[in-house]
């Protein structure tokens, strides 16, 4: 059943209706990969919960892979504006900048569960370890990378993002106790410390 | 259909018999949990793998969570009774040895395996989770603590667990590059001297 017509050409619809469709396209996919995880979520029925036809989907995103990574991109937005505010001030305190914003989104109810599902997805299915390693790599870490200038940057950055990804899932996933329960500042306190070692320390 | 008699009562059959009956229905239940995770595995499938009754898998082990714990704990033996080695040297290196100890369970792909299947059913479910909390905190860490002798030793395991558990994650199952292909002496080069600083730093 096709309730949007299907455009004959690749190419840009006019602006508004072309952005509705794709914001709402994409508001069904992450609610889909959400809830089914990326294994089972399929884009007849991203389509399906967007009203429209399937081929509207691969037209604006092309595969599955690539609406995931959409999806993600947008549940990932704030995560993905904030490493410009990460690396903007001083390089002594980038370890506790980077811990404070990536242990805040997780602290954040609303910004979780997107992470969450994320994390579920690539854990259990190799394509979306692929897009959640990019976007990591490509848009997290990069620009705390550029600001080091140190040979073994990238390597540093990983090792930094461990710990905080590593305290996230203890924390919030596994809950641990008492590291479940304890005050987010004490968390940072301790775990800011190896970051910047992590980062900087020679 | 009954392949194996049901025991009227609960109690030890002879040794050997029992002993086999166990190890078969283990040994069914790590991969059927292995293959399908948590949630899709059923006492009804791990006992049709082992060739035996429902009934007599719910004798032996009682829940299906209970048939978890108890196929985890198999899986994990060697992380279990490695960790009286972690304990016992000197508190200096103590941070060394425990990174090379979980690491080198990740890095050994025989290893390796059972862990992910128990990753990926932990961080899908709220159950498999809690099993994954148990084992962690009450057999791997609690040796560790009981050698600190500090207020905060828990916390401080744990934040040192992230760091281990975190750098595993990217490595091994998101394979974050160049983390991913860096030697393993390296990486403990890296990460030992973080873990020590969380268990032992003032």
């Amino acid at each position: 059943m096709t309730t949007q017509p299907v455009p004959r050409r690749r190419g840009r619809p006019p602006r508004t209706e072309s952005a509705d469709t794709r914001d709402r396209i994409l508001a069904s996919a992450r609610e889909e990969f959400s809830a089914r995880g990326y294994e089972k979520t399929s884009v007849r029925g991203i389509a399906k919960a967007a009203g429209v036809d399937s081929a509207l989907v691969h037209h604006y995103f092309g595969t599955k892979e690539q609406v995931f990574e959409a999806a993600i991109e947008v549940a990932f937005a704030p995560a993905l504006n904030a490493p410009n505010a990460v690396a903007a001030g001083p390089l002594e305190s980038v370890g506790e900048r980077l811990t404070r914003f990536i242990l805040g989104v997780w602290e954040n109810p609303a910004t979780r569960a997107p992470l969450l599902a994320i994390l579920r997805s690539a854990v259990n299915n190799e394509t979306a370890a692929a897009v959640f390693r990019r976007l990591v790599a490509t848009q997290l870490l990069r620009r705390v990378v550029a600001q080091l200038d140190l040979p073994d940057a990238e390597l540093r950055a990983e090792l930094a993002a461990a710990q905080i990804v590593g305290t996230a899932m203890m924390r919030y996933v596994i809950k641990l106790e008492p590291l479940a329960s304890a005050d987010l500042e004490q968390i940072i306190a301790r775990v800011a410390p190896v970051v910047q070692a992590h980062l900087t320390q020679p």
